[in-house]
């Protein structure tokens, strides 16, 4: 799976690059994380909750609709002949049911959504009618059996409602409720941790220590899961210290789908999440990307669970969630297209790519060009809260001339 | 406001269309709403809370970020000089505060976020040095406040974090935090009651007599509601006579900002909700629009209060929320930009439009096409279900030749 040192030529430059054994290209990660993610167990739920799951079976209807034949129109029904002139002998309300047999030159007064009694067959919209009391005149006759709709006309019993595999969007919620049904089969959402590491950091609304920073990703990473429909997240912050932190990856192993690391994974002294990951039974698939922000972005697999550790730089992290996260949680909700839409679009500028890394730059596109946001900056968040977009540059792109169509991955 | 009867030619025929006084166009209709909806009052919400609401007033940093001068690397700080060999004598951890004051020939071992004491100017990266217990020697020499984050170098005290007016997204919430802000002032969202109406509605999950359907609007409004973050929807149900729907009409205008009504809004003789809405001192600003489906529409506003009254049939309710209701409730909360965006694509099929109104056609585009889905009934949602556009055919457009670019409006 990893890819071992390699060499590459270029249309302008000649390059030497070493990727360490751990370190593998962005193509191979994305690779690697759809391959080892799996879909939730699936559960029951309620349709008036179920507004963005994935369906885990396909639906059929239980019963024909409409489920008895009904007008389409404000009007009169009768049993169409060549009488024009009729007499109004019964109404037949949206709700009512009176199965009553009428003479030839009888009709009922009806209205849109009305039972049709069974041996009419045809309704005349009011608006081609004229009535004096109960004489009705039909001014402009209708072709026989016209706006009546059929029992089962939309949708019959036992025939397909739904495939598996759609996402319930509102009008799939109206369609299944307006069948009578009220609870469906869909992939669950996964239940995840988001483990926080770092003496410096201190909650927002405290006093703030010298030599320390506020601790802002779990609330963003929080943030960034709820826009994608997950609710069910724990925070949990930990010390920079080995025992406490192997601790801390035990519990979420054992109670959470997918765990979220913040910080500890790079080579610092006390980075103790990979050891701690380690020692807990997690299979390392990859450790380092070949990409800027982000390189040091661990992930890996305990049995059906899922663990990335993420750099502790909030845009770095933001950058690995979009990219590797997002991708991860879409498999397990059941989602076939699991990554963020990408889309191409003209740079403003010319850009170098001399780091020999797939560069991810906050950026804001329109509908035809996009621009590079200015900060890159790892470390803060002020760019990419302007960003609509990641403009995503391959390693093996170096000059990017103005105007060039580059990839732009649309985020929010 | 109201266009008065009008005649109209295009290419290829002749139209004399002859729009009652209370009939609008769609641009029409959509320029009515936005002028009627307003700003809901602004309030304060804590900031992990905040995802998805608009700013309602400029914020501006509470400190220097970052507060003090940081590592941006893991290595060792010193004072730069021409020595390439120092001793390391003592540890800065991200989270340590020790100001102390070093020789020239000395060093700490530093990590990246960690406080760099005043008067050391440089951090050397530890791939670039080599070390035997105390020793150190620089193997490449940084330049001078090389790796060093200044105070206040991402944002200072009192500079602009987020202006009036930007929506808060994962980036914002993590970039507020770090900078201890836990509360912030946004536009509240609205509080909304649908009102059913409809002596045929059964609720689902009950049993169904005959001559009734299943009541699927409502669960399909909250959903649709939920979709873009309004959760606080209250459903009311009321049987088709005036008195119950005055009354049902007073207690939403009472309790809610906005008003959703579904059904009764045709002109059949139990249609109450318009004489209900009137009574109530709503003000119709329009009711019908010469748009298929979805004819009859009323909006209306008491005070600050709008009120929609959208046609029954499923269909025609989801299209009349997509492109009215949206709009006004994006204003509402503040949004700038208040439509559904709207992209051209071409059309796989010949279409002809001779109704001599505005088409809102269900439709599934990818990213070059765009198909017309089979069955365009309002009263069914299995088309909508798969849809994820609808194709705009404006009412002055008569044919539509194959691969024509046409107006799609995204949805879901």
């Amino acid at each position: 799976m990893l890819l071992s040192n390699f060499t590459y030529i270029c249309n302008k430059y000649f390059y030497l690059v070493l990727l360490d054994s751990t370190m593998i290209q962005v193509e191979e990660a994305l690779s690697v994380v759809a391959k080892n993610s799996c879909k939730m167990p699936i559960r029951k739920i309620k349709v008036s909750k179920s507004l963005g799951f994935i369906l885990a079976e396909a639906i059929y209807s239980p019963m024909n609709m409409p489920p008895f034949r009904q007008s389409a129109m404000d009007g009169y029904a009768f049993l169409h002949s060549e009488l024009q002139h009729l007499d109004v002998v019964s109404t037949s309300q949206a709700g009512d049911f009176s199965n009553i047999e009428l003479a030839k030159n009888e009709a009922i007064r009806i209205f849109t959504g009305a039972f049709v009694p069974d041996h009419l067959d045809t309704v005349v919209m009011q608006e081609h009618t004229s009535r004096t009391g109960d004489a009705l005149a039909i001014t402009k006759m209708p072709s026989r059996f016209a706006n009546v709709r059929n029992e089962g006309e939309q949708i019959k019993e036992n025939e397909l409602v739904l495939p598996k595999n759609t996402l319930i969007n509102p009008a799939a919620i109206g369609f299944l409720a307006c069948l009578g049904i009220t609870e469906i089969t869909v992939y669950a959402k996964p239940k995840i941790a988001v483990l926080v590491t770092g003496n410096e950091l201190v909650k927002p609304g405290k006093q703030l220590p010298k030599g320390k920073i506020y601790e802002s990703n779990s609330v963003m990473l929080e943030a960034a899961l709820k826009g994608i429909g997950i609710k069910k997240v724990k925070i949990i912050r930990v010390k920079d210290n080995l025992k406490a932190t192997k601790k801390a990856v035990k519990e979420c192993l054992s109670d959470f789908d997918v765990v979220l690391v913040s910080g500890g994974i790079s080579v610092g002294d006390y980075d103790f999440v990979k050891e701690a990951l380690l020692s807990n039974g997690v299979e390392e698939l990859f450790y380092k990307i070949n990409q800027k922000p982000g390189k040091p972005l661990f992930f890996g697999k305990k049995d059906k669970k899922i663990v990335f550790a993420l750099p502790g730089n909030p845009a770095s992290t933001l950058t690995g969630f979009y990219v590797y996260v997002y991708p991860a949680l879409k498999i397990s909700m059941g989602f076939e297209t699991i990554h963020l839409s990408k889309i191409t679009r003209k740079i403003t500028t010319q850009f170098e790519n001399t780091s020999g890394k797939t560069l991810f730059l906050k950026a804001f596109f329109d509908d035809e060009k996009v621009t590079v946001l200015e900060s890159q900056s790892s470390a803060m968040l002020n760019t990419f809260a302007k960003a609509n977009g990641l403009i995503c540059l391959p390693f093996d792109s170096i000059t990017i001339e103005k105007n060039q169509e580059v990839l732009v991955i649309p985020i929010n």
